[in-house]
This record gives C-alpha cells, sequence and structure tokens, in this order.
C-alpha cells in the first residue's frame, strides 16, 4: 500500500465521492481543536485567543471555533453576521477595518459589537450612528504604532498606514472620546502578519505593550480590552521553517505578569490570529484530468487552479513565487520517483500549483493534494475567474 | 465646473444612484462597439475577429459583442452557455483550455462547438465522447509552437508548455485524426498575451503563420480553419505606449494575401482577442470612505478594493506594481493639486489601487474611478475576500 490520504479519519478518494466530485477545500475539525490545545499550551493562562474570521469564514469552521476561542475578529458585516451566528457574546466580536461604511458601522453598533476605530472621522461617525440608534457603541482604538516590525510577510503598522490612527495622536483622541456618548474599551495594536521568527514577534509584543500601556495613561476609563495583535505565520514552501511557539508563549508570560497585571488588572488581553489557528488545517483536492509531455516536460494538469487556490500559484501578494507542499493523495508513503510540474485547468499560464515537483508516479484520475489551504484559500481567489463552478467546502 | 466622468452619456454620480451604490463596474457599449470598427479599418476585411469571453464575460457585454465579432471563444462550460445564449452559430464558438473535463468536453459534442484539441489524450476522450452521443465532434488542434515571443504579459507558446500539441508532434496527431471520428477544422495558435510591441506581434504572426501552413499539410482534408492568436495589448500606466495597430493590421493584410490566400483558400482566418476589445470600455467606481493623514501621507480609503479590481493592487500576475489611471469622477477637469495614496476598505495591506498618486482635492463622499477596468476585473478578483457583497456591473 502507498497510503492514502485522509482529511477527519475520511480517505480523501472517498471524500471525494462524498462531496460529488472535485475540485474541493476539506478542514479537519480535530486539527483545529489540536492547533488551539497547543497554543492554550504555550501561551499565558490569562491571555485570551481571538480568531480573525477572514482566514476562513466558512461557517462551520467559524461554528467550530466559537467553541475554542474566546472572541472574533471581523472585518466585514457578513462576517459580522456569521460571527454572531454562533453562541460568541456581541461585545466579544470586534469588528476592524479601515474602510468601514455607514451602513456597516450601523450594524456593527445595533449589534453591540466591539468597534475598532481606525481613524478620527470614523469615531464622528460612530458617534453619530450611536446617538441615531439610541445605543452607546462599544469601541477600542487601533494605533497605528511608532516602530515598524520587519520580517513579516505583511507590515501593517509603523511609518504612515491606512490602519488606526497614528500612536502620537492616540492620546488626544482619547481625551475627546472621553467626553462622548461611546464606551472605551481599551486599545487595539497589529503590527504585521505571516511572521515566522519568534525573534521579532518577541520584539513586536514587547514594544506593543510598552506603547499600549503608555496610551493607557490617557484612557477615559479603566482599560477592559488589550489586543496586541497577531501575525503568527505558518510554513508555506521547503524554506519555511515553523514558528517557535514556546519562545512566544515565554515572552508573552512575562510580559502579562510584568507588566501588563500590575497596570491593567482589568484588560480582557487578547492575541488575534487567523492563518495560524486554521492554515493547516485544510487540504485542496483536485483530480488529474489530463498528463502531458511537452519537450521533456512532464505536466499534470488539474481541474482545480489557481481560481481556487492563488496564493499557491504565487499571485496573491508574494514577490517570488515557492511550491507549496503538494501531494498525490493515494499514494502518500510512495518515493518520489518524477519530477513533474503540476498546472491547474485555466486557460493561463498563471495557474501553476507545482513547478518541478518530485511526486511518485501519478495519472488521469490521481487526486492532487495541496496542503496548508486552511486559511486564505478559496475566499482569496478569483472564483469566478474563467467562469467554472466553485468548489466545495467541507469540514470533518 | 471641473468636468464629470459619464458612462454611455450617463453622468457617473446619477449612475451611482442609479445602481443603487457603490462599488460597481460600467461598461460602455458605444466603447466596445468604435473598438470593433476601429480594428475592422486596420486589419484585412478578409480577416475574421473572435471574442475570447474570459475577458469579461457579462451576458450583456457578450451580447453586443456577438452583433460585432464573427466567432467567440469560451474556456468553461459556463463561458460556453453564455456564448450560445447570443446568436453566435455554435460552430463560430471555440473551446480552448488544458484541463477539459469529461463533463465538459460531453456539454462542448453536443453543443457543437469548435473544440480546441490541446492533446493526444484530449483526442482520444472527445473521440470516445462523440462516439457515446452520436455525434461527430468539431475540432481544431492547438498548436504549441516551436517558438517562443518576448515581450509579452504572458508567454502561452514555445518550450514546454500546458496548452497545445508540440508542433513536431502535429503531424503525427493530424494523421492519427485523419481516421477518427473527428470534423477536424483546423489548427490554433497561441504565443501570448498582453503585448504592446508591434514589431512583436508582427514577428510572432509571421512564425506563427508560417508555421501553421508548414503543418496544414498533413491536415486531412482542406484547413477550414486557422486562429492565429492575438496577444494585442493595451496600455495600463504612464510607462506603456499603445500598441500601433496600423502597422499589425498592414502586416496581416500582406500575409493573409501573399501567403495564407494562395495556399488555404477556404479557411475562415481568425485573430482571437479578449483585453483589446473590452479593456478599455470598462470603469471601476469607488466611493471615498474616508480620508486621513497619517505622518505626512494622506489616504483617500474608498469602498472598493482588491476584491474587485485586483490587477490595480498589482497583485495578478505582476511583478511590479505600477498604478493603473485613476481619476476622481466629480473632477475631470479640475488640476491635479495633492499626491494621495488610494486604497481600498479591506483590512490588509495588499489592497492598494493608488499610490502617491497626483489627483485633484476629495474627501469623504467623492467618487474614485479606476479605468482600464473592462477586462480581467470583477472576474480576476478574489470577490469574497473578507466577505465583502459582490460589485454590480452594468452595461450602457
Amino acid at each position: 500500500m502507498d497510503g492514502q490520504l485522509a482529511v477527519g479519519g475520511v480517505p480523501v478518494e472517498r471524500l471525494a465521492e462524498r462531496v460529488g466530485g472535485t475540485p474541493f477545500f476539506a478542514y479537519d475539525r480535530r486539527l483545529l481543536t489540536g492547533r488551539v490545545r497547543e497554543l492554550r499550551a504555550a501561551l499565558p493562562a490569562d491571555l485570551q485567543l481571538s480568531y480573525a474570521i477572514k482566514a476562513n469564514p466558512m461557517p462551520a469552521v467559524v461554528q467550530h471555533m466559537s467553541t475554542l476561542v474566546d472572541s472574533f475578529d471581523v472585518a466585514s458585516a457578513l462576517e459580522m453576521r456569521t460571527a454572531l451566528d454562533t453562541t460568541m457574546p456581541p461585545r466579544r466580536v470586534s469588528f476592524a477595518g479601515p474602510g468601514k461604511t455607514d451602513a456597516e458601522l450601523r450594524q456593527a453598533v445595533a449589534a453591540g459589537v466591539t468597534i475598532e476605530l481606525e481613524s478620527e472621522n470614523e469615531a464622528a461617525r460612530i458617534v453619530r450612528t450611536g446617538a441615531a440608534l439610541g445605543i452607546r457603541p462599544r469601541v477600542a482604538v487601533r494605533v497605528n504604532p511608532d516602530f515598524a516590525i520587519k520580517g513579516s510577510g505583511m507590515r501593517m503598522g509603523g511609518g504612515p498606514q491606512q490602519f488606526g490612527v497614528d500612536a502620537e495622536r492616540v492620546p488626544a483622541l482619547l481625551k475627546e472620546l472621553a467626553g462622548a456618548e461611546l464606551e472605551v474599551l481599551g486599545l487595539h495594536c497589529f503590527a504585521g502578519s505571516q511572521n515566522l521568527r519568534a525573534d521579532i514577534i518577541i520584539e513586536a509584543q514587547r514594544r506593543t505593550v510598552e506603547l499600549l500601556l503608555r496610551l493607557a495613561d490617557d484612557a477615559p476609563g479603566p482599560v477592559r480590552y488589550l489586543n496586541l495583535g497577531g501575525g503568527f505565520g505558518i510554513p508555506y514552501t521547503e524554506k519555511d521553517q515553523p514558528l517557535d511557539l514556546a519562545a512566544v508563549g515565554d515572552n508573552l508570560a512575562g510580559l502579562l505578569a510584568g507588566e501588563v497585571r500590575p497596570r491593567l488588572p482589568e484588560a480582557r488581553v487578547v492575541v488575534e490570529l487567523g492563518r495560524y489557528l486554521v492554515g493547516e488545517a485544510g487540504v485542496y483536492v483536485t483530480r488529474v484530468v489530463d498528463r502531458k509531455e511537452s519537450r521533456g516536460k512532464t505536466y499534470l494538469i488539474v481541474d482545480g487552479g489557481l481560481h481556487h487556490q492563488l496564493a499557491a500559484s504565487g499571485n496573491f501578494g508574494q514577490v517570488i513565487r515557492r511550491n507549496y507542499p503538494i501531494a498525490v493523495a493515494g499514494r502518500l508513503t510512495a518515493e518520489p520517483t518524477e519530477q513533474v510540474t503540476v498546472v491547474g485547468c485555466l486557460c493561463t499560464p498563471l495557474d501553476l500549483l507545482g513547478n518541478d515537483v518530485m511526486l511518485p508516479a501519478a495519472g488521469v484520475g490521481d487526486l492532487i493534494v495541496l496542503y496548508q489551504a486552511g486559511a486564505y484559500g478559496l475566499t482569496a481567489s478569483p472564483t469566478a475567474f474563467l467562469s467554472h463552478p466553485a468548489p466545495a467546502e467541507v469540514l470533518l
């Protein structure tokens, strides 16, 4: 036997029959649960976990995550509705995003979620919305830090930014908010994402805590919410080393016990993670439609492609394309014996899923699996590109 | 007055009211008609135009294009259905793509469209499908040329490729097909796309004609279809110079009169264009939700973003991000007086629409328009990213 990949205990070939066809995404709830358990073990007990739904907003995934984490972060009205369809209390749902519309703010105020306030202008709009609805809005101020973190997949703080309020302007804003009809819960700072280096995350958290504690002095009341951001990365390519979670956890334990608790005893202290919670719990499953030789190169052409898993093609936010981990689902333990290029079914050379990868022999009908597809897969891909049917998503 | 952008004669501000909100895409049928007229004038009279629906599959656009062009190219079953909903005869619809599934081939054979055959394996599957349905399939052989074209946005021929049959193997394949239950209409070669250099396109067409005429010697019957590909680019950024269409047309006239017609008098000779036909006929319209200063930089945050127009963010197939043309819809003729950065509403730094662009002063409520949004806009973007509502599309 060559070893058959299973998700949630179901062999993928059988799963394809159950789903009714390929391609599809399959997420494993035991991996989600296990990942949160690992995190809880590594992080201090009084640190809370927030799930950033944008990483994977499939309602079944969000329902399962609601049983595991302490809060949700949402980035749109639909994500908010998905969050509120769980038993998560509204105040444990935070709504971030630099371009919230008046309609979204109205929904958020009505829902009673915590709005991560991104600008002075947005503050004024939230106050007006609260007055119009007769509801006192809950807000936290998102801070654009006065430092930048290197080594992140994406930098979201430091220097000029569309995100948050510049740190140096936060004290004045907090004073203004003190007199407004708002419940100011606390502060939020998100320096960057997809970072694999513990030393950089540690430094970011140290500086974030230092900054937010300084700004907390100007808060209109006791700070009850302190969101330190996230940015924990997962490995996608051979060159990536997994994050040293223990080191990050030790640092956070020290920061909480030594700095935060003495100053802000009432604060719910949160790290907000998306990709790190769900990214490794999903696979994207496709079937080989054609196998062809062209001038010395062997191609496996599958029935999926970049329209479902854009990141694996290198066309979403990457500078240099690298292969994501890939396998023949029915031959997990077989020796890789040939070099092939796996491409999607789209009529574009961009649709490259595995370039010159070593795999066990595979042909028409075999299932090809891309790993690390649990986050920013289906929803971060141009599903309508070339008008193919949308793939299914299943949670096992 | 500062000049107000109109699409199809309707001022964009009024159009936003008619659509019911922003963001949306607006396409101008007069620009589509005008573009085809320009092409007809520049290209030889006996050259036919095919529209590659993938560039913009909005049904209303496809309906309008069906009155202008001679044939359609489709890349999926849904695109095929959209094409067949027009009055275009099925045999004038060609279906290309390296990963056609058995189900798609069955639909294509049943429809009677021309299948662009991409591999020997696909040929065998088409024959089987025809036998199963009792229908003689119509095919053309897509050739992977034995030359490569530089300077294309995307190279789709030459060297090893997932597209088509290597030129050197085409003679043997044609001999095989001669004995099969297939109607072999002709040959197809597509060397690359989004090319702005007439000299390179001319060279590609010269070599394509030379190659296809050579291969035509082995065709089982008279060649009735010769698809020379396309690849005509449109300018997206300041550094781009528009294609010299006259030069391309003159070359094609010479090739048709001098080479093709004497040898293949019965052939319908086609250039296949997508982006060039529709790309400049559309705009993407967004509204400013926030205007903020951050450390010396001014941001306009709009209610759209990369989830609708990914290419403008630089995250779809581009190596270096450059600004797409952008304007304040209500101030077309006003002097650009300030440098701003236009970002979308998404909670990611990837969502950059205009970096340090010079615009007339604009604030909350103003409409910001991105040009060159008629091709590979909405359908080439991750519409579900962060779960915002899908934008409308209108044809005027």
